[in-house]
Protein backbone atom coordinates (compact mmCIF):
# COMPACT_ATOMS: atom_id res chain seq x y z
CA UNK A 1 0.00 0.00 0.00
CA UNK A 2 1.41 3.40 -0.88
CA UNK A 3 4.50 2.71 -2.99
CA UNK A 4 4.91 5.62 -5.14
CA UNK A 5 7.63 4.21 -6.33
CA UNK A 6 10.07 1.14 -7.39
CA UNK A 7 13.72 0.58 -7.81
CA UNK A 8 14.64 -1.41 -10.99
CA UNK A 9 18.06 -2.30 -12.81
CA UNK A 10 17.99 -0.17 -15.68
CA UNK A 11 21.03 -0.27 -18.81
CA UNK A 12 21.30 3.40 -19.51
CA UNK A 13 23.06 4.58 -23.12
CA UNK A 14 24.43 8.27 -22.20
CA UNK A 15 26.08 9.63 -26.03
CA UNK A 16 27.61 5.94 -26.16
CA UNK A 17 28.48 4.70 -22.95
CA UNK A 18 26.44 1.89 -21.51
CA UNK A 19 25.89 1.39 -17.88
CA UNK A 20 23.66 -0.91 -15.59
CA UNK A 21 22.29 1.43 -12.73
CA UNK A 22 19.45 1.29 -10.75
CA UNK A 23 17.00 3.31 -11.56
CA UNK A 24 13.44 4.25 -9.92
CA UNK A 25 10.56 4.42 -11.39
CA UNK A 26 6.57 5.41 -10.67
CA UNK A 27 4.37 2.70 -9.45
CA UNK A 28 1.04 2.44 -11.86
CA UNK A 29 -1.14 -0.33 -10.56
CA UNK A 30 -5.39 -0.57 -10.74
CA UNK A 31 -7.91 0.48 -8.66
CA UNK A 32 -11.45 -0.21 -8.13
CA UNK A 33 -13.95 1.89 -6.95
CA UNK A 34 -17.10 0.93 -5.33
CA UNK A 35 -19.82 2.86 -4.36
CA UNK A 36 -22.22 1.49 -1.68
CA UNK A 37 -20.64 -2.10 -2.74
CA UNK A 38 -21.44 -2.01 -6.14
CA UNK A 39 -18.00 -1.92 -8.46
CA UNK A 40 -18.29 1.72 -10.43
CA UNK A 41 -14.88 2.04 -11.98
CA UNK A 42 -11.24 1.09 -12.43
CA UNK A 43 -8.34 3.15 -12.92
CA UNK A 44 -4.50 3.03 -12.88
CA UNK A 45 -2.91 4.71 -10.64
CA UNK A 46 -0.09 5.52 -8.45
CA UNK A 47 -1.22 4.44 -4.83
CA UNK A 48 -1.64 6.68 -2.40
CA UNK A 49 -4.25 9.28 -1.48
CA UNK A 50 -6.85 6.52 -2.37
CA UNK A 51 -9.69 7.17 -0.59
CA UNK A 52 -9.15 10.93 -1.69
CA UNK A 53 -8.79 9.65 -5.41
CA UNK A 54 -12.58 7.68 -5.25
CA UNK A 55 -13.92 10.65 -3.24
CA UNK A 56 -12.83 12.74 -5.83
CA UNK A 57 -14.03 10.51 -8.44
CA UNK A 58 -17.30 10.86 -7.08
CA UNK A 59 -17.07 14.38 -6.59
CA UNK A 60 -16.54 14.33 -10.94
CA UNK A 61 -19.20 11.68 -11.41
CA UNK A 62 -21.83 14.18 -9.99
CA UNK A 63 -22.61 11.63 -6.94
CA UNK A 64 -20.54 13.29 -4.14
CA UNK A 65 -20.50 17.45 -3.57
CA UNK A 66 -20.49 17.80 0.32
CA UNK A 67 -18.79 15.98 3.09
CA UNK A 68 -21.90 15.08 5.04
CA UNK A 69 -22.79 13.12 2.25
CA UNK A 70 -20.37 10.22 2.60
CA UNK A 71 -20.66 8.30 5.40
CA UNK A 72 -16.88 6.41 5.08
CA UNK A 73 -14.51 4.84 2.49
CA UNK A 74 -12.79 1.75 3.41
CA UNK A 75 -10.30 -0.77 1.62
CA UNK A 76 -12.24 -4.06 0.50
CA UNK A 77 -10.49 -6.91 2.44
CA UNK A 78 -9.81 -10.11 0.60
CA UNK A 79 -10.00 -11.02 -3.13
CA UNK A 80 -13.37 -10.58 -5.20
CA UNK A 81 -15.60 -9.94 -2.05
CA UNK A 82 -17.03 -6.88 -1.33
CA UNK A 83 -17.21 -7.48 2.40
CA UNK A 84 -16.36 -6.85 5.83
CA UNK A 85 -14.52 -3.53 5.69
CA UNK A 86 -13.27 -1.83 8.78
CA UNK A 87 -13.72 1.38 10.03
CA UNK A 88 -12.27 4.65 8.16
CA UNK A 89 -8.87 4.70 7.26
CA UNK A 90 -8.42 1.51 9.07
CA UNK A 91 -6.04 -1.39 7.03
CA UNK A 92 -8.37 -4.39 6.71
CA UNK A 93 -6.68 -7.62 7.79
CA UNK A 94 -5.45 -10.42 5.70
CA UNK A 95 -4.14 -10.51 2.20
CA UNK A 96 -5.72 -6.89 1.22
CA UNK A 97 -3.72 -6.04 -2.02
CA UNK A 98 -5.01 -2.26 -0.95
CA UNK A 99 -6.25 -1.95 -4.68
CA UNK A 100 -10.43 -1.84 -3.98
CA UNK A 101 -12.07 0.96 -1.94
CA UNK A 102 -15.79 0.96 -1.46
CA UNK A 103 -17.11 4.45 -0.58
CA UNK A 104 -20.80 4.64 1.67
CA UNK A 105 -22.53 7.11 1.15
CA UNK A 106 -24.87 8.96 4.24
CA UNK A 107 -28.06 7.41 4.73
CA UNK A 108 -30.66 9.09 2.53
CA UNK A 109 -28.35 9.96 -0.02
CA UNK A 110 -29.63 8.95 -3.61
CA UNK A 111 -27.00 8.08 -6.58
CA UNK A 112 -27.73 8.97 -9.47
CA UNK A 113 -27.68 6.84 -12.93
CA UNK A 114 -24.38 6.29 -13.31
CA UNK A 115 -23.24 4.44 -16.70
CA UNK A 116 -19.78 2.73 -16.18
CA UNK A 117 -18.02 4.31 -18.57
CA UNK A 118 -16.75 7.83 -16.59
CA UNK A 119 -18.00 11.55 -18.42
CA UNK A 120 -19.55 9.77 -21.65
CA UNK A 121 -23.56 9.84 -22.45
CA UNK A 122 -25.07 7.79 -25.35
CA UNK A 123 -29.09 8.88 -25.12
CA UNK A 124 -29.06 12.55 -26.29
CA UNK A 125 -30.93 13.24 -29.10
CA UNK A 126 -28.09 14.68 -31.08
CA UNK A 127 -26.63 10.70 -30.89
CA UNK A 128 -23.36 11.05 -29.47
CA UNK A 129 -21.32 14.01 -29.78
CA UNK A 130 -19.57 16.80 -27.89
CA UNK A 131 -22.76 18.53 -26.93
CA UNK A 132 -24.20 16.13 -25.06
CA UNK A 133 -20.72 15.61 -22.93
CA UNK A 134 -21.57 19.67 -22.23
CA UNK A 135 -25.12 18.76 -21.47
CA UNK A 136 -24.10 15.86 -19.31
CA UNK A 137 -21.96 18.42 -16.79
CA UNK A 138 -24.62 21.20 -16.56
CA UNK A 139 -27.28 18.82 -15.64
CA UNK A 140 -25.24 17.38 -12.76
CA UNK A 141 -23.37 20.14 -12.05
CA UNK A 142 -23.80 20.75 -8.10
CA UNK A 143 -21.68 23.93 -8.16
CA UNK A 144 -22.76 27.20 -10.37
CA UNK A 145 -19.81 29.04 -11.77
CA UNK A 146 -22.12 31.69 -11.98
CA UNK A 147 -20.46 35.48 -11.19
CA UNK A 148 -23.40 35.86 -9.44
CA UNK A 149 -23.65 32.70 -7.34
CA UNK A 150 -19.60 32.68 -6.26
CA UNK A 151 -17.43 35.25 -4.52
CA UNK A 152 -15.88 37.16 -7.10
CA UNK A 153 -12.41 35.73 -7.55
CA UNK A 154 -10.34 37.99 -9.85
CA UNK A 155 -6.27 37.57 -9.73
CA UNK A 156 -3.71 39.00 -11.48
CA UNK A 157 -1.82 37.84 -14.46
CA UNK A 158 1.56 37.68 -12.81
CA UNK A 159 0.10 35.97 -9.71
CA UNK A 160 -0.67 32.93 -12.33
CA UNK A 161 2.61 33.73 -14.03
CA UNK A 162 4.10 32.33 -11.03
CA UNK A 163 2.01 28.91 -10.31
CA UNK A 164 4.19 27.01 -13.06
CA UNK A 165 7.57 26.78 -11.02
CA UNK A 166 5.44 26.62 -7.53
CA UNK A 167 4.45 23.11 -9.22
CA UNK A 168 7.33 22.57 -9.97
CA UNK A 169 8.60 22.72 -6.57
CA UNK A 170 6.10 20.96 -4.89
CA UNK A 171 6.14 17.87 -7.04
CA UNK A 172 8.76 15.05 -4.45
CA UNK A 173 7.71 12.15 -6.71
CA UNK A 174 8.68 13.87 -10.24
CA UNK A 175 12.02 14.62 -9.18
CA UNK A 176 12.66 10.99 -8.86
CA UNK A 177 11.08 9.08 -11.85
CA UNK A 178 10.17 12.54 -14.32
CA UNK A 179 6.72 10.37 -14.54
CA UNK A 180 3.86 11.70 -13.07
CA UNK A 181 1.26 14.38 -13.27
CA UNK A 182 0.72 16.71 -10.92
CA UNK A 183 -2.33 18.92 -10.02
CA UNK A 184 -2.34 21.60 -7.18
CA UNK A 185 -4.91 23.92 -5.94
CA UNK A 186 -3.25 27.48 -4.78
CA UNK A 187 -5.43 30.80 -3.93
CA UNK A 188 -5.73 33.89 -5.56
CA UNK A 189 -2.95 35.37 -4.02
CA UNK A 190 -0.53 32.34 -5.37
CA UNK A 191 -0.74 29.98 -2.03
CA UNK A 192 -0.16 26.69 -2.56
CA UNK A 193 -2.99 24.96 -0.21
CA UNK A 194 -2.30 21.25 -1.77
CA UNK A 195 -0.89 18.85 -4.67
CA UNK A 196 -0.78 15.60 -5.52
CA UNK A 197 1.12 13.22 -8.34
CA UNK A 198 -0.20 10.33 -10.07
CA UNK A 199 0.67 8.39 -13.54
CA UNK A 200 -2.92 9.32 -13.95
CA UNK A 201 -3.73 13.12 -15.04
CA UNK A 202 -7.24 12.97 -14.18
CA UNK A 203 -6.28 11.16 -10.98
CA UNK A 204 -4.27 13.59 -9.88
CA UNK A 205 -6.81 16.01 -9.84
CA UNK A 206 -9.44 13.65 -8.35
CA UNK A 207 -6.95 13.30 -5.34
CA UNK A 208 -7.05 16.96 -4.53
CA UNK A 209 -10.37 17.48 -5.24
CA UNK A 210 -11.57 14.40 -2.93
CA UNK A 211 -9.08 15.87 -0.08
CA UNK A 212 -11.11 19.20 -0.41
CA UNK A 213 -14.49 17.35 -0.03
CA UNK A 214 -13.24 15.06 2.49
CA UNK A 215 -11.96 18.33 5.10
CA UNK A 216 -15.39 20.11 3.89
CA UNK A 217 -13.82 22.41 1.40
CA UNK A 218 -16.12 22.41 -1.13
CA UNK A 219 -17.09 23.99 -3.36
CA UNK A 220 -13.56 25.39 -3.88
CA UNK A 221 -14.75 29.22 -4.92
CA UNK A 222 -11.82 30.70 -4.11
CA UNK A 223 -9.45 28.91 -5.66
CA UNK A 224 -7.26 27.92 -9.22
CA UNK A 225 -6.86 24.53 -9.99
CA UNK A 226 -3.34 24.21 -11.61
CA UNK A 227 -2.36 20.59 -14.15
CA UNK A 228 1.02 19.92 -14.99
CA UNK A 229 -0.21 18.69 -18.60
CA UNK A 230 -3.42 19.38 -20.90
CA UNK A 231 -6.49 21.13 -20.31
CA UNK A 232 -8.70 17.75 -21.75
CA UNK A 233 -12.39 18.41 -21.39
CA UNK A 234 -12.34 15.87 -18.29
CA UNK A 235 -10.22 17.83 -16.40
CA UNK A 236 -12.39 21.00 -17.26
CA UNK A 237 -14.84 19.14 -16.29
CA UNK A 238 -13.59 18.00 -12.74
CA UNK A 239 -13.12 21.63 -11.98
CA UNK A 240 -16.73 22.55 -12.98
CA UNK A 241 -17.80 19.64 -10.50
CA UNK A 242 -15.86 20.83 -7.70
CA UNK A 243 -16.72 24.75 -8.29
CA UNK A 244 -13.41 25.85 -9.02
CA UNK A 245 -13.53 29.12 -11.05
CA UNK A 246 -10.28 29.19 -12.76
CA UNK A 247 -8.02 26.08 -14.95
CA UNK A 248 -4.55 26.31 -15.39
CA UNK A 249 -2.81 24.43 -17.88
CA UNK A 250 0.88 24.22 -18.68
CA UNK A 251 -0.21 22.87 -22.04
CA UNK A 252 -2.59 22.97 -24.59
CA UNK A 253 -6.49 22.44 -23.46
CA UNK A 254 -8.49 21.39 -26.16
CA UNK A 255 -11.66 22.17 -28.28
CA UNK A 256 -14.30 20.50 -26.09
CA UNK A 257 -12.60 22.04 -23.03
CA UNK A 258 -12.61 25.55 -24.42
CA UNK A 259 -16.36 25.09 -25.00
CA UNK A 260 -16.85 23.45 -21.46
CA UNK A 261 -15.50 26.65 -19.38
CA UNK A 262 -17.76 29.09 -22.24
CA UNK A 263 -21.00 27.22 -21.36
CA UNK A 264 -20.15 27.06 -17.65
CA UNK A 265 -18.19 29.99 -16.63
CA UNK A 266 -14.69 28.43 -15.96
CA UNK A 267 -12.10 30.62 -16.61
CA UNK A 268 -9.42 28.72 -18.77
CA UNK A 269 -5.99 29.43 -18.67
CA UNK A 270 -3.35 27.52 -21.27
CA UNK A 271 0.21 27.22 -22.32
CA UNK A 272 0.97 29.32 -19.02
CA UNK A 273 4.68 29.12 -19.21
CA UNK A 274 7.05 32.31 -18.03
CA UNK A 275 5.56 35.48 -18.39
CA UNK A 276 3.13 34.01 -21.14
CA UNK A 277 -0.02 32.43 -21.05
CA UNK A 278 -3.23 31.99 -23.26
CA UNK A 279 -6.99 33.01 -21.96
CA UNK A 280 -9.44 30.55 -23.47
CA UNK A 281 -12.62 31.68 -21.13
CA UNK A 282 -13.59 33.75 -18.20
CA UNK A 283 -11.08 36.62 -18.74
CA UNK A 284 -13.18 38.74 -16.26
CA UNK A 285 -11.43 37.02 -13.54
CA UNK A 286 -7.98 38.48 -14.54
CA UNK A 287 -6.65 41.72 -14.07
CA UNK A 288 -6.06 42.60 -17.57
CA UNK A 289 -6.27 46.42 -17.53
CA UNK A 290 -3.03 47.23 -15.54
CA UNK A 291 -1.15 44.66 -17.57
CA UNK A 292 -2.62 45.82 -20.76
CA UNK A 293 -1.15 49.18 -19.63
CA UNK A 294 2.56 47.89 -19.72
CA UNK A 295 1.85 45.97 -23.36
CA UNK B 1 -16.20 14.60 -39.77
CA UNK B 2 -12.76 14.73 -39.47
CA UNK B 3 -12.48 18.01 -37.99
CA UNK B 4 -8.21 17.62 -36.53
CA UNK B 5 -8.56 21.33 -35.64
CA UNK B 6 -10.95 24.45 -34.60
CA UNK B 7 -10.36 28.07 -34.37
CA UNK B 8 -11.05 29.92 -31.25
CA UNK B 9 -10.28 33.82 -30.22
CA UNK B 10 -8.38 33.60 -27.36
CA UNK B 11 -6.65 36.12 -24.98
CA UNK B 12 -2.58 36.46 -25.58
CA UNK B 13 -0.53 37.77 -22.57
CA UNK B 14 3.28 37.57 -23.61
CA UNK B 15 5.68 39.50 -20.96
CA UNK B 16 3.00 42.03 -19.70
CA UNK B 17 1.27 42.57 -23.31
CA UNK B 18 -2.47 41.32 -23.90
CA UNK B 19 -4.02 40.92 -27.28
CA UNK B 20 -6.27 39.06 -28.74
CA UNK B 21 -6.04 36.93 -31.75
CA UNK B 22 -7.19 33.37 -33.17
CA UNK B 23 -5.73 30.35 -31.83
CA UNK B 24 -5.96 27.16 -33.35
CA UNK B 25 -6.99 23.97 -31.10
CA UNK B 26 -6.94 20.19 -31.45
CA UNK B 27 -10.46 19.03 -31.40
CA UNK B 28 -11.79 16.63 -28.80
CA UNK B 29 -14.82 14.48 -28.47
CA UNK B 30 -16.36 11.31 -28.19
CA UNK B 31 -16.42 8.19 -30.09
CA UNK B 32 -18.86 4.77 -29.18
CA UNK B 33 -17.36 1.79 -30.34
CA UNK B 34 -19.54 -0.78 -31.03
CA UNK B 35 -18.85 -4.67 -32.18
CA UNK B 36 -21.67 -6.25 -33.59
CA UNK B 37 -24.18 -3.71 -33.02
CA UNK B 38 -23.61 -4.07 -28.89
CA UNK B 39 -21.71 -0.52 -27.41
CA UNK B 40 -18.35 -1.58 -25.88
CA UNK B 41 -16.54 1.56 -25.00
CA UNK B 42 -16.55 5.49 -25.45
CA UNK B 43 -13.32 7.19 -25.74
CA UNK B 44 -12.37 10.95 -25.82
CA UNK B 45 -10.63 11.26 -29.31
CA UNK B 46 -9.84 13.49 -31.90
CA UNK B 47 -11.72 13.29 -35.24
CA UNK B 48 -9.72 10.98 -38.12
CA UNK B 49 -8.96 7.55 -38.67
CA UNK B 50 -12.14 6.51 -36.91
CA UNK B 51 -12.13 2.95 -38.19
CA UNK B 52 -8.61 2.43 -37.65
CA UNK B 53 -9.25 3.36 -34.08
CA UNK B 54 -12.12 0.67 -33.69
CA UNK B 55 -9.97 -1.69 -34.87
CA UNK B 56 -7.04 -0.94 -32.82
CA UNK B 57 -8.41 -0.98 -29.88
CA UNK B 58 -10.05 -4.47 -30.66
CA UNK B 59 -6.45 -5.41 -31.18
CA UNK B 60 -5.61 -4.59 -27.68
CA UNK B 61 -8.69 -6.00 -26.20
CA UNK B 62 -8.08 -9.56 -27.83
CA UNK B 63 -10.55 -9.61 -30.53
CA UNK B 64 -8.92 -8.64 -33.42
CA UNK B 65 -5.83 -10.12 -34.86
CA UNK B 66 -6.00 -10.71 -38.34
CA UNK B 67 -7.92 -9.04 -41.42
CA UNK B 68 -9.99 -11.17 -42.72
CA UNK B 69 -11.43 -11.73 -38.68
CA UNK B 70 -12.68 -8.34 -39.68
CA UNK B 71 -16.18 -8.28 -41.87
CA UNK B 72 -16.38 -4.38 -42.17
CA UNK B 73 -16.86 -0.90 -39.74
CA UNK B 74 -19.18 1.43 -40.26
CA UNK B 75 -20.44 4.79 -38.90
CA UNK B 76 -23.94 4.21 -37.37
CA UNK B 77 -26.48 6.77 -38.62
CA UNK B 78 -28.88 8.73 -36.44
CA UNK B 79 -28.50 8.98 -32.72
CA UNK B 80 -29.73 5.77 -30.43
CA UNK B 81 -30.42 3.30 -32.82
CA UNK B 82 -27.89 0.31 -34.04
CA UNK B 83 -29.17 0.12 -37.25
CA UNK B 84 -28.61 1.33 -41.06
CA UNK B 85 -25.19 1.11 -41.64
CA UNK B 86 -23.58 1.70 -44.88
CA UNK B 87 -20.64 -0.46 -46.73
CA UNK B 88 -17.41 0.27 -45.27
CA UNK B 89 -16.00 4.08 -45.93
CA UNK B 90 -19.19 5.08 -46.87
CA UNK B 91 -20.83 7.88 -44.98
CA UNK B 92 -24.49 7.29 -43.85
CA UNK B 93 -26.50 9.96 -44.37
CA UNK B 94 -29.05 11.91 -42.52
CA UNK B 95 -27.92 13.68 -38.95
CA UNK B 96 -24.56 11.59 -38.79
CA UNK B 97 -22.61 12.69 -36.03
CA UNK B 98 -20.27 10.44 -36.90
CA UNK B 99 -19.20 9.54 -33.47
CA UNK B 100 -20.69 5.87 -33.37
CA UNK B 101 -18.85 3.31 -35.46
CA UNK B 102 -19.82 -0.54 -35.34
CA UNK B 103 -17.24 -3.03 -35.69
CA UNK B 104 -18.97 -6.03 -37.67
CA UNK B 105 -16.39 -9.21 -37.16
CA UNK B 106 -16.44 -12.41 -39.99
CA UNK B 107 -18.63 -14.72 -39.51
CA UNK B 108 -17.22 -17.53 -37.37
CA UNK B 109 -15.25 -15.40 -35.49
CA UNK B 110 -16.12 -15.55 -31.52
CA UNK B 111 -16.14 -12.36 -29.29
CA UNK B 112 -14.00 -13.13 -25.99
CA UNK B 113 -15.76 -12.45 -22.93
CA UNK B 114 -15.28 -8.42 -22.61
CA UNK B 115 -15.54 -5.99 -19.49
CA UNK B 116 -16.76 -2.60 -20.25
CA UNK B 117 -14.07 -1.35 -18.56
CA UNK B 118 -10.49 -1.30 -20.60
CA UNK B 119 -7.79 -3.40 -19.45
CA UNK B 120 -9.01 -4.20 -16.40
CA UNK B 121 -9.54 -7.64 -14.74
CA UNK B 122 -11.06 -7.89 -11.00
CA UNK B 123 -11.48 -11.70 -10.81
CA UNK B 124 -8.39 -12.53 -10.36
CA UNK B 125 -7.47 -14.92 -7.33
CA UNK B 126 -4.93 -12.04 -5.82
CA UNK B 127 -8.24 -9.42 -6.04
CA UNK B 128 -7.33 -6.57 -8.00
CA UNK B 129 -3.63 -5.87 -8.70
CA UNK B 130 -0.80 -5.11 -10.96
CA UNK B 131 -0.44 -9.27 -11.45
CA UNK B 132 -3.89 -9.71 -12.95
CA UNK B 133 -3.55 -7.41 -15.11
CA UNK B 134 -0.02 -8.55 -16.50
CA UNK B 135 -2.02 -12.32 -16.18
CA UNK B 136 -5.11 -10.93 -18.69
CA UNK B 137 -2.39 -9.89 -21.43
CA UNK B 138 -0.66 -12.90 -21.11
CA UNK B 139 -3.73 -14.72 -21.58
CA UNK B 140 -5.31 -12.59 -24.35
CA UNK B 141 -2.27 -11.90 -26.36
CA UNK B 142 -2.77 -13.60 -29.64
CA UNK B 143 0.95 -13.43 -30.89
CA UNK B 144 4.25 -14.37 -28.96
CA UNK B 145 7.32 -11.88 -28.88
CA UNK B 146 9.79 -14.84 -27.87
CA UNK B 147 12.84 -14.98 -29.45
CA UNK B 148 12.02 -18.22 -31.22
CA UNK B 149 8.44 -16.77 -32.50
CA UNK B 150 10.14 -13.76 -34.40
CA UNK B 151 12.34 -12.78 -36.81
CA UNK B 152 15.29 -11.51 -35.10
CA UNK B 153 14.47 -8.00 -34.99
CA UNK B 154 17.72 -6.34 -33.71
CA UNK B 155 18.71 -2.22 -33.55
CA UNK B 156 21.46 0.13 -33.34
CA UNK B 157 20.82 2.51 -30.57
CA UNK B 158 22.30 5.36 -33.15
CA UNK B 159 18.91 4.38 -35.06
CA UNK B 160 16.57 4.54 -32.00
CA UNK B 161 17.99 7.83 -31.11
CA UNK B 162 16.99 9.10 -34.64
CA UNK B 163 13.58 8.46 -33.89
CA UNK B 164 12.32 11.40 -31.82
CA UNK B 165 13.22 13.84 -34.18
CA UNK B 166 11.45 12.00 -37.10
CA UNK B 167 8.64 11.53 -34.72
CA UNK B 168 8.13 15.10 -34.09
CA UNK B 169 9.27 16.22 -37.60
CA UNK B 170 5.72 14.12 -38.94
CA UNK B 171 3.53 15.67 -36.38
CA UNK B 172 1.47 18.66 -38.47
CA UNK B 173 -0.84 18.80 -36.38
CA UNK B 174 0.99 19.30 -33.00
CA UNK B 175 2.52 21.87 -34.89
CA UNK B 176 -0.47 24.29 -35.05
CA UNK B 177 -1.95 23.04 -31.85
CA UNK B 178 0.59 22.22 -29.78
CA UNK B 179 -1.90 19.79 -28.27
CA UNK B 180 -1.56 16.30 -29.44
CA UNK B 181 -0.44 12.83 -28.96
CA UNK B 182 1.61 10.68 -31.10
CA UNK B 183 2.25 7.14 -31.76
CA UNK B 184 4.77 6.12 -35.14
CA UNK B 185 5.67 3.10 -36.63
CA UNK B 186 9.43 2.26 -37.73
CA UNK B 187 11.33 0.01 -39.39
CA UNK B 188 14.65 -1.47 -37.29
CA UNK B 189 16.51 1.16 -39.93
CA UNK B 190 14.38 3.77 -38.88
CA UNK B 191 12.34 4.39 -41.76
CA UNK B 192 9.07 6.01 -41.04
CA UNK B 193 5.97 3.89 -41.76
CA UNK B 194 2.98 5.18 -40.37
CA UNK B 195 2.19 7.78 -37.46
CA UNK B 196 -0.95 9.25 -36.37
CA UNK B 197 -2.05 11.90 -33.89
CA UNK B 198 -4.96 12.32 -31.29
CA UNK B 199 -5.51 14.21 -28.22
CA UNK B 200 -5.30 10.74 -26.55
CA UNK B 201 -2.25 8.87 -25.86
CA UNK B 202 -3.53 5.16 -26.42
CA UNK B 203 -5.90 6.43 -29.38
CA UNK B 204 -2.94 7.45 -31.46
CA UNK B 205 -1.70 3.83 -30.54
CA UNK B 206 -4.49 2.03 -31.39
CA UNK B 207 -5.03 4.26 -34.95
CA UNK B 208 -1.02 2.78 -35.84
CA UNK B 209 -2.60 -0.12 -35.05
CA UNK B 210 -5.55 -0.46 -36.49
CA UNK B 211 -4.64 0.39 -39.72
CA UNK B 212 -1.89 -2.09 -39.80
CA UNK B 213 -4.40 -4.76 -39.27
CA UNK B 214 -7.16 -3.91 -41.92
CA UNK B 215 -3.79 -3.53 -44.21
CA UNK B 216 -3.20 -6.99 -43.14
CA UNK B 217 0.37 -6.02 -41.66
CA UNK B 218 -0.42 -7.92 -38.09
CA UNK B 219 1.86 -9.17 -35.95
CA UNK B 220 4.49 -6.02 -36.99
CA UNK B 221 6.89 -7.92 -35.84
CA UNK B 222 9.57 -6.40 -37.82
CA UNK B 223 8.73 -3.08 -36.27
CA UNK B 224 9.14 -0.18 -33.54
CA UNK B 225 6.51 1.82 -31.71
CA UNK B 226 7.66 5.25 -31.06
CA UNK B 227 5.26 7.66 -28.49
CA UNK B 228 5.55 10.63 -27.78
CA UNK B 229 5.29 10.77 -24.16
CA UNK B 230 5.12 8.21 -21.20
CA UNK B 231 5.50 4.21 -21.53
CA UNK B 232 2.22 3.56 -19.03
CA UNK B 233 1.33 -0.09 -18.84
CA UNK B 234 -1.66 0.35 -21.77
CA UNK B 235 0.40 1.20 -23.89
CA UNK B 236 3.39 -1.53 -23.67
CA UNK B 237 0.14 -3.56 -23.33
CA UNK B 238 -1.16 -2.52 -26.61
CA UNK B 239 2.40 -2.79 -28.34
CA UNK B 240 2.43 -6.88 -26.84
CA UNK B 241 -0.99 -7.25 -28.14
CA UNK B 242 -0.38 -6.12 -32.00
CA UNK B 243 3.12 -7.82 -31.61
CA UNK B 244 5.37 -5.27 -31.50
CA UNK B 245 8.80 -6.23 -30.44
CA UNK B 246 10.05 -2.45 -29.22
CA UNK B 247 7.96 0.23 -27.81
CA UNK B 248 10.29 3.85 -27.26
CA UNK B 249 8.96 6.26 -25.36
CA UNK B 250 10.17 9.98 -24.74
CA UNK B 251 9.13 10.05 -21.21
CA UNK B 252 8.92 8.19 -18.55
CA UNK B 253 7.72 4.34 -18.20
CA UNK B 254 5.50 3.06 -15.12
CA UNK B 255 6.71 0.07 -13.06
CA UNK B 256 3.72 -1.60 -14.59
CA UNK B 257 4.82 -1.27 -17.76
CA UNK B 258 8.31 -2.49 -17.31
CA UNK B 259 7.17 -5.84 -15.72
CA UNK B 260 4.86 -6.13 -18.76
CA UNK B 261 7.92 -5.66 -20.65
CA UNK B 262 10.24 -7.98 -18.90
CA UNK B 263 7.46 -10.79 -19.03
CA UNK B 264 6.14 -10.40 -22.20
CA UNK B 265 9.77 -10.03 -24.21
CA UNK B 266 8.91 -6.44 -24.96
CA UNK B 267 12.27 -4.38 -25.37
CA UNK B 268 10.61 -0.92 -23.43
CA UNK B 269 13.51 2.02 -24.32
CA UNK B 270 12.02 4.99 -21.85
CA UNK B 271 13.08 8.72 -21.60
CA UNK B 272 14.80 8.61 -25.76
CA UNK B 273 16.09 12.21 -26.33
CA UNK B 274 19.16 13.26 -27.74
CA UNK B 275 21.85 10.43 -27.79
CA UNK B 276 20.54 9.24 -24.49
CA UNK B 277 18.27 6.85 -23.33
CA UNK B 278 17.12 4.18 -20.52
CA UNK B 279 16.63 0.75 -21.67
CA UNK B 280 14.22 -0.84 -19.24
CA UNK B 281 13.81 -4.45 -20.74
CA UNK B 282 14.54 -6.65 -23.85
CA UNK B 283 18.35 -5.24 -23.94
CA UNK B 284 18.97 -8.51 -26.60
CA UNK B 285 17.52 -6.41 -29.71
CA UNK B 286 19.58 -3.79 -29.48
CA UNK B 287 23.14 -3.90 -30.63
CA UNK B 288 24.86 -2.59 -27.52
CA UNK B 289 28.49 -4.44 -28.02
CA UNK B 290 29.93 -2.17 -30.67
CA UNK B 291 28.55 1.23 -28.30
CA UNK B 292 29.52 -0.05 -25.86
CA UNK B 293 33.29 0.01 -26.63
CA UNK B 294 32.84 3.39 -27.63
CA UNK B 295 31.24 4.56 -23.62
Amino acid sequence: MGRVTERRRVIRIRDGAVSSRPDTLVVEEPLEIRLNGKSLAITMRTPGDDFALAAGFLVSEGVLARADELANIVYCAGATSGGAPGPDGEQAAGGNSYNVVDVRLAAGVTIPDLTLERNFYTTSSCGLCGKASLDAVRTTARWSLDAAAEPALRMAPETLAGLPDRLRAAQRVFDRTGGLHAAALFTADGELLDVREDVGRHNAVDKVVGRALQDGRLPLSSCVLMVSGRASFELAQKAVMAGIPVLAAVSAPSSLAVDLAVESGLTLVGFLRGKSMNVYAGAHRLALDSTAAAG
